[in-house]
């Protein structure tokens, strides 16, 4: 069974995580890049390395880095005139050490993420959206474009998001195998990630909406859980753009790609409220392993 | 007494640490950069931070790098398709991270190092020799050209240097400070550093060599014993790009520029061999503080 997962972080790595467990799925992941940034000259790709740390167990306790990372490096740069907001470990270091000197070296964003998912031992294709720059910027009543970074991590996503941008996307392509996994998918499921900030900038890129307009099933799975995120601003970004509160919004967002929508219990309601996509209503949380695998077997047991 | 010390990695660190431990002394040095390079994608300057590590008592056993570093970044390389062999601690990553960043939002190297020198307590004037981008290539009888880091730490320093160039020199500006601190001066030092591929990067940047031809002693300190290099091929480079063997070498390297010459016992006959600059014979050793500061004593005893 040919799947394919569009992804952002957390969320979307633990529902792959599960899909992974799978024998029967043959997974390809399609993950956001709009996080992507340059951070102490690194070149780092959030998303794309917690999806790849977390299918691989080793995903840090907070939704980024690596478990039993070390910060000695982090650590000496306290004693220098530096903003050392952005917390890297010495482990999840090296990962960004690799892509940057190999995206200078002159490999495509793919070649490095393949070469690093296999270093983790994934076995699933992790494709980035694309290998083009695509930047999301972030528009807040204080009159400012941020960088996801600056937003996210920086500021702690507390500023309203009045207006979003996925920079490069128009000149953007999808990146080598995407626009083929998608049309040969059995099903393509959109992950329980930032349907804005996670999983527009997927959508932007020229070609990849159109492709997945192609396929059916398509499978939203929520982020929200009693009509907010567990993490993150999702449900605040949905309303601040002016998109229906809760999964009404989410389905919005995704304007009539979606097949099918999972949903959690505690938004059962939703049932009723959203004609269409079809919503499916079941456990959502993902906290372990044995959550994520038993809530992938239902969404690609739908098939 | 203002001194300015002319400095390479480890040989002139050590005089450095000697010189800064004398109360008298107002040490400027001026270090090479000629063996700077991207590595990895981030910004190294292996003298700069050989000096000031040095002078801060906390460099690596092996001429390179932080004591009692950890190596979690270089160790989670190993599993990536990588070529890891210029190794970098956790903690002498985080100050080539922050010359990085530091370098690409604007600041001079010049600020960079004031930053790290005075991260570490540093009480003397850290100067690099440029702020401007000077590259030592060495010319092998392969036919190469490589780049200094190539040369030294990929291939071991163990190709016969037969031409030497020093790329950007001629366009290059002294630092600033450099040449000022050179002609307030009561004596420049040259350290006990490879004269052709430590010195000679400096002397290279135009301005360097008139503002020394003014000041008088310039002290050299060889940086040979019993006629070779205690580390390191100074010897060797010496003799396969056509100059004396051994002290005469040394001397000549520097063309009329010494007033003076400290060399070993082991060289005692240089005394006689030698007829300018004068050669002063001493134990020129210099494994830990206390012989640094003797030698440092001795040196500036001379004004």
């Amino acid at each position: 069974m040919r799947v394919v997962l569009l992804s952002g972080g957390v969320g979307g790595a633990r529902l792959a995580r599960g899909l992974v467990a799978i024998p029967e799925v043959e997974l390809t992941l399609v993950v956001n890049v709009g996080d992507d940034d340059q951070v102490y000259g690194l070149e780092v790709s959030p998303d794309l390395d917690t999806v790849i740390y977390t299918m691989a167990g080793v995903e840090g306790p907070h939704g980024w880095g690596l478990a039993g990372d070390t910060f000695a490096m982090m650590d000496a740069l306290e004693a220098l005139p530096f903003d050392s907001t952005f917390r890297i470990g010495d482990k999840d270091a090296a990962t960004n050490l690799f892509r940057t000197d190999r995206l200078a070296a002159g490999w495509s964003l793919t070649w490095v993420t393949t070469a690093i998912a296999s270093a983790f031992g994934i076995a699933a294709t992790v494709l980035p959206a694309t290998d083009d720059r695509v930047r999301t910027k972030l528009f807040t009543p204080g009159g400012e474009w941020l960088r996801f970074q600056e937003y996210f991590v920086t500021r702690h996503h507390t500023d309203e998001v009045v207006d979003v941008r996925f920079e490069g996307a128009a000149n953007a392509k999808p990146a080598p195998g995407v626009i083929e996994a998608i049309s040969v998918a059995d099903a393509v499921i959109i992950g329980p990630s930032n349907p804005i900030l996670s999983i527009w900038p997927i959508l932007a890129v020229p070609g990849i909406t159109e492709a997945l307009s192609q396929v059916r099933p398509v499978i939203g799975v929520s982020p929200l859980i009693g009509g907010a995120a567990l993490k993150g601003p999702a449900h605040r970004v949905l309303t601040s753009l002016g998109l229906p509160a809760g999964n009404a919004g989410v389905a919005k967002a995704y304007d009539g790609l979606l097949t099918d929508l999972f949903v959690d219990k505690a938004d059962s309601a939703d049932r009723t409220r959203i004609t269409s996509p079809r919503v499916r209503v079941t456990d959502i949380r993902i906290p372990d392993l044995a959550a994520s695998t038993a809530l992938a077997r239902q969404v690609v047991g739908l098939l």
